[in-house]
């Protein structure tokens, strides 16, 4: 089958995405000289040619707008882009209202650049994630001309041996083109090293002169990936902001969970954000939105006529994210700990798809229209109560001659801790579309298995010719739309159908569609289509404030009462299908958990 | 996948429909002595006892009475089934309302015997299907313990020499079981011939005593399969009826198309068999309807929840039904110049596929349920115009050396022969669920490939948010239901996907489900299903006199138009996909082939 596309570059998600954005139209970078230039706005290719005069002072330097809508009208065009003071009279150099615009690139290459410093460099996500992430990009010639990389950390590093470092890391695995170890050497040439403090504004003022000398004139855009923990966040972000900004060009920060504890922490951490940086500057990530089954979710509901009648109540009897790990923390639970699986799993990762699966159709594909549609759903939700959740931490176990530890055995985790390694939960939206039918979560470290999947349980057929046809067990019987986002991408849709054979005997068979064996092509990491879209301007899989209010508000009480009561989790074994709870919980809400088959 | 059914013996398909319908369960049969005895209704498994003491003369000859709903309440029990003088005074050996009944073979093997007589047993229909199908019945059990075959034609042969031709058709397909040789031998044993005239009644006295000695004073079935040309169906229906009917169980014919070449002649034909058959009697096999994915089109509609809002105008934009072969008439073609493509495929087989797919829901599952509304379907239809037919012919054609022969240069068809081998026609229905949906048929020969298939083309997204990303063609970018009844069976459903990447583009797979992959056993003939349904009585699968006059009203006028004004056919290479016409005419009413693509 021929692809129905479309996009003419395959790294511009922005460019593919405003073709049906009526925001976008009017949001361009243009680079202005004393020539007439062109603006094609995708809305109307090669329909609009805008002649404008600079009657600023003529200069060399090229101007990078921000705001397209300022350019089109404006008369003086100067030479800096706004700056603002911001309360505590920090200079923000962002303009007030940045609207995503699909980068100059291919139109400018040689006049802004863009360099990406992921502070906490050493740290484990950097080395795994991030770097190679960044790298392949670059193998996909998704990264600008002029663009470096710059690893900040308080080790002290040559640039040598952080390209050491991350080399490791790196691999070909896109497309095994001949020239990947070229690309790899060019890439790493464009790696450099800072060593300095989180909280020393000096540090960043040296990294700042770094930064400007390979900019070398050009329109400074920086995006800071912040990959440390949060008690040094704001210090980070203080310091980038105020001694690294960039003067004439955007500049982003990215963060990382966990974004707070609880509704109070999260405002708190959002507060001192703010302090230095605009909303449309902070870019929070959950990487499970960046996952290819997760952005297809979407495209799935909205560009299918068939989903279309099937998406509310009248249909659908409940819906189910599950998210599974096969270990548990493994020495590292110091951190998780801290959190536990619902702040570590469901508060963000689930609900965000939740809110994803559930929101009304948006105006546009446009980040502010879904983000819009996502904060509804999630304010439209009923806050969780300790009777609609499930908690449990897993036990030693021993099995086949082995004993898996015990949650407390991990020697980073406190010997009494009560903190939850798996948890289930009942949700509902208390909208037109969802009014009663259950959202059920569950969540679990050391479980039988790793699977990250929606299931959509269709209602029973009512009037059903059928009925007698299918034994006792009629949930069974009903129709099961299954997206699989990891591993092994697939999307099945569960159908009765008639078995083969002179008699009458039904059996539910898979409509399939499995991504390995329909794309050859291996599909990117998460981190590569999120670090792209910051770098495009792009926010869509972004959490904006809001969002993360609406989903703290729903969790924060029952996570006090957790806390407070020190309410005991189930103990389930290492290995299991975790605690029996979580089957109690459905029933009680008339569900049966999709994933209980062997090929299920 | 455990499979949700259900069924207790893989034969019975009465059995299994019976579960879910409310008119069976009176109508079973009851053998009858003086012992108490149960009857297990399937509404209510072993809630029925029913005590019954035989007033009738004691008798151990079993009776198995025709109409359970008389034998629950009746104090005398007959020692025949009830007799009826037909309008000529001819006896009809069956009830005058026959309802169809499970066959007691299972409980009452010894009592009542079935014979099945092929009359055009030396005909290529016979020896190719309905032999085999016998056999593969009797391989899985499926025949009564008490069976016998007889071939009957003219030529002289004898049983050795009947076994011989029929045992050279066998094969133990199914299963591989190690006993099939043995099987097959024991199959050979009941096969008997006899010799007689078509129109010879006492050549079919004759065949009555031959068929009462084996049945050795069992109740007697009787089956004959009618494979002989259509100017001597009528005779052999007379000679079998007035001379080989059963005395005490029940006689059934099976007739094969053509019935009648038009309106009329259709008319006529039904008049002379009711001379001498009750419409329940006579079993009109149309062997589409016993293919496996046709019987699977109401399981699929009406046990899948997620197909209930689709099935209708609101979501369907056009419905295609296809039929193509990849061969010509090669030397075969005296009967078909006679008929063309029309009478032989579209007015039958893709008009009766056409009445399931469009039909409302049954009221059960029963023959008469379904039936009822089949008919509705064919009388709500619009009858075919001229304008919105196409009708071809194949001409020769030369590819990679090999000349591959004009219809007409077959020896057996006229030089100056006008019959379509090809047409393609739309067709609608002017009811609430169909209102402007255009249902298009295509059938025809010596094309580029075989299939058939019906292809459900779902509309446009309103208000698609990825229209921009669809390219050009957005009929492209619609849902399809596809399912392949032949080769290879399949359902698949053509759903809009996101390419895994980073750009946003989108391309149409397939939620596949292949039954070869899904299913290990080889599905059945058609003819193995439908001589059963006719063994054990059920009609569900052949068509009544009503639906068959429906479908002649709507092709005779079209017909005659063609005939009387011996409308040109526009030709087409042999081996192609056909004349170019019927994409004109799919334009017309703005559809497009689904059958175009290379994978499609």
């Amino acid at each position: 089958m021929a692809s129905l596309s479309s996009s003419t570059h395959c790294c511009s998600s922005s460019s593919a995405y405003s073709n049906s954005s009526s925001l976008w139209s009017n949001h361009h970078h243009y680079y202005i000289s004393n020539l007439e230039f062109s603006a094609i706005s995708p809305k109307n290719p090669g329909s609009k040619k805008i002649s404008l005069q600079s009657k600023g002072r003529p200069s060399s330097n090229a101007i990078l707008m921000q705001d397209g809508a300022i350019a089109t009208t404006a008369t003086t065009v100067e030479n800096e882009a706004p700056t603002k003071k911001s309360k505590d009279g920090l200079l923000s150099a962002s303009p007030p209202e940045e609207h995503k615009e699909p980068i100059g690139f291919h139109v400018n290459n040689d006049q802004s650049s863009v360099s990406i410093t992921v502070v906490g460099a050493s740290g484990d996500l950097a080395r795994k994630k991030i770097f190679p992430a960044l790298f392949a990009l670059y193998y996909e010639d998704c990264l600008p001309e002029n663009f470096s990389i710059f690893g900040y950390a308080r080790s002290k590093m040559t640039d040598a041996e952080l390209r050491n470092m991350v080399s490791k890391t790196l691999t070909c695995r896109i497309d095994k083109r001949e020239n990947c170890g070229e690309k790899m050497e060019q890439f790493l040439k464009r790696c450099f090293y800072h060593s300095g403090q989180y909280d020393s504004k000096e540090d960043f003022v040296e990294l700042d002169k770094k930064l400007k000398e390979l900019e070398a004139g050009r329109v400074s855009n920086r995006l800071f990936y912040l990959s440390i923990p949060p008690n040094i966040f704001i210090d980070a972000v203080r310091c980038a902001s105020v001694s690294a900004s960039s003067a004439n060009g955007w500049t982003r920060v990215i963060v990382e969970k966990p974004f707070g504890r609880d509704s109070e922490s999260s405002a708190a951490l959002t507060r001192s954000l703010k302090q230095y940086l605009q909303e449309d500057q902070i870019f929070r990530i959950d990487h499970y939105l960046g996952k290819e089954l997760v952005e297809n979710l979407s495209v799935l509901r909205f560009s299918n006529l068939i989903f279309e009648p099937l998406w509310s109540r009248q249909y659908i009897r409940n819906v189910q994210f599950i998210f599974s790990e096969d270990f548990g923390t493994e020495g590292r639970g110091g951190y998780f700990d801290n959190y536990g699986i619902i702040r570590d799993i469901m508060q963000n990762h689930l609900l965000q798809i939740l809110a994803l699966f559930a929101m009304e159709t948006p105006v546009s594909l446009d980040a502010e229209d879904i983000r819009n549609e996502k904060v509804k759903v999630l304010r439209s939700m009923r806050t969780l109560s300790m009777d609609d959740v499930v908690i449990g931490q897993y036990k030693s176990h021993t099995k086949g001659g082995i004993t898996y530890p015990a949650y407390t055995d991990d020697k980073t985790v406190p010997k009494d801790s009560l903190t939850p390694t798996f948890a289930g939960a009942a949700l509902f939206i208390d909208n037109a579309r969802w009014d009663g039918v259950p959202f059920l979560m569950k969540a679990g470290k050391a479980l039988h298995d790793r699977r990250a999947e929606i299931r959509v349980q269709f209602r029973h057929v009512p009037g059903n010719l059928y009925n007698r046809n299918f034994g006792t067990d009629l949930d069974r019987a009903t129709n099961e739309l299954v997206i699989r986002v990891q591993p092994d991408e697939a999307i099945y849709l569960k159908i009765n159908n008639k078995v083969p054979g002179l008699g009458m005997r039904l059996d539910r068979s898979n409509l399939n569609l499995l991504y390995k064996a329909r794309y050859s092509k291996e599909i990117p990491d998460a981190y590569e289509r999120l670090l792209l879209d910051a770098i495009e301007g792009e926010r869509r899989l972004f959490i904006r404030s809001d969002e993360l209010d609406a989903a703290w508000a729903l969790f924060t009480p029952l996570l006090k009462e957790l806390e407070d009561k020190r309410l005991i989790p189930e103990y389930y074994p290492y290995g299991s299908r975790g605690p029996v709870g979580a089957h109690y919980l459905a029933a009680k809400h008339n569900v049966k958990w999709g994933d209980l088959g062997v090929d299920e």
